[in-house]
């Protein structure tokens, strides 16, 4: 008999959040642990087996349960590692897919969060039906997940898909937590758009309803905000991150040529003020074979549910022992 | 019985070579016809189908040969058609895999140069056991070949790998072909090479052997002879270019992770010149998790048969009627 669940399992720098979810991407159980909590590896892992357990025993135990997928920062599918995460509590190479598939006793595949997102998306989301998508997530950092073929790109190394780090503005670009300067994500996460508004904020002289908020802690939220009440300031920073959005959005589309890119996390709750700008911009800078043709879509993965499912997502696809 | 041989056509805007290749990549028979000649595309297919039975009847008829493979600027692998190739005689789209074997009872697969390139590369050449790499073509443009999973990325609608026209300059860019500015291929193709030495010989004074060269005549291959010569100016024409294409090649790294990038095409007879530079700046410009992980080659296929190899390749892989 096929076994009728998948367990996801999303690692944040925080928490540690994991359901059991079914066939149509319904959460039947679920639970979560402090990830923070845990500096020491195989406590972590010790508690996080205990919780599962409990879930799994709500379904009938883990015969009922066809694999286990996790979405990690830094989480190399081809190994099965976690390696060198600069915001989780653990150093150096994790091999968590091994040390957790040996206390379950199912199948795990592990892999980073945006390719888990870009699996969800594919399974229970806006891409189901398709073979050629990118999944872009909008967060504290710019990920993404690409699709080709029907087969999520790992590269010969399980890294592939970093387009947060790719070079949009070659000169005077802004410096990145990598060490480069002018990548995608300095601009157009989350964090990318506080530095726009503080840099608008500070070389501007037009009023705005952001500064009656102290400029160290503008977040992308408060710009959302001040935007959604018509502020001029507040609207010209998403006009400035959708532009350099939709611009990397046209080069991406010249490498694979997607039938769609879907844009996820925190920053699309942003909606039409992010979207209607990367749309236009988009289509303005792409070679006129490709305009027109190419869906910008936002996720249909119900926000609070979507790192779990992506993970699920993956649990599907595990190889039997 | 395996059928031993394939055949490959590669159809430029002056010449269509053609060839019957064996499993090896070892040319048998070959013969050409003037694709310019032909305006009319069913008169072009009928000399070519009468100058492919004569080398086909050289190998003992149609039952030896798997299936044909084409090249064509434009070529569109899933409708088999060339769509609006600029360069050729014929206008708007042309079913030319059908046309083809409607006439030859042979399947006929048809793509674009650079994939029939990579195609090639992957068979016979620098990328045999690869199954993530991109070869870059340098030629009078700038194409590509994309290999993920094994498999060539056409993308939704065939025309993936565009990468020629990926935005490397956003700011005073080159003004391109295809209607847009900044084009990689207008810095770094064989053209682009000629268009810097203008550029560098206008606004600059120092002594060059190119200063002997009429001006609107320069070609790369002045550049690359003046350069080997240790021409100064002719130098950095070279340090320059590279420096555009490794940067490019950072970006393409982060999208799909390859295990080699491969250059193809007339600009790598300028050898280190133009290696040299790429490789040293795309190390520099890498995501540090890349870095000192990618390969950095030469196409190993031979120049005057290479474009006949590269479409032969994907005579292997058609599907029987």
């Amino acid at each position: 008999m096929e076994k009728p669940y998948a367990i996801g399992i999303d690692i944040g720098g925080t928490n540690t959040v994991f359901g059991v979810v079914d066939k149509r991407g319904h959460i039947i159980a679920q639970g979560s642990i402090k990830t923070a909590a845990h500096k020491e590896i195989n406590e972590y892992v010790t508690n996080l087996s205990s919780a599962l357990q409990e879930v799994i025993d709500q379904v009938g135990g883990a015969d009922n349960i066809k694999g286990i997928g996790v979405g990690a920062p830094n989480g190399n599918f081809f190994t099965g590692c976690i390696e060198f995460a600069p915001n989780l509590p653990w150093k150096g190479l994790i091999p968590l897919a091994q040390m957790l598939s040996d206390r379950i006793k199912v199948p795990v595949s592990l892999t980073n969060d945006a390719n888990a997102a870009a699996i969800g998306e594919m399974t229970y989301g806006a891409a189901r039906g398709m073979k050629d998508f990118i999944v872009i997530t909008l967060g504290t950092g710019v990920g993404s997940g690409i699709v080709v073929n029907g087969q999520l790109v790992y590269g010969h190394d399980g890294f592939a898909g970093e387009l947060g780090h790719t070079t949009i503005r070659r000169t005077n670009g802004r410096l990145c937590g990598c060490g480069r300067k002018g990548c995608l994500e300095t601009y157009t996460s989350a964090t990318g758009v506080a530095r726009t508004a503080k840099e608008f904020l500070t070389s501007r002289k037009d009023e705005s309803i952001l500064r009656n908020v102290n400029i160290d802690e503008i977040t992308s939220k408060d710009v959302a905000e001040a935007a959604q009440q018509g502020d001029t300031l507040a609207k010209e920073i998403f006009e400035y991150t959708g532009q350099i959005l939709g611009e990397a959005f046209a080069d991406f589309v010249a490498f694979s040529s997607p039938e769609a890119i879907i844009l996820f996390g925190g920053l699309t709750k942003a909606g039409s003020l992010i979207f209607n700008p990367v749309k236009r911009h988009m289509e303005e800078s792409m070679l006129p074979i490709f305009r027109n043709k190419v869906k910008l879509l936002m996720s249909e993965l119900k926000e609070s549910d979507a790192a779990v499912l992506g993970a699920s997502a993956l649990g599907w696809e595990v190889k039997e022992f």
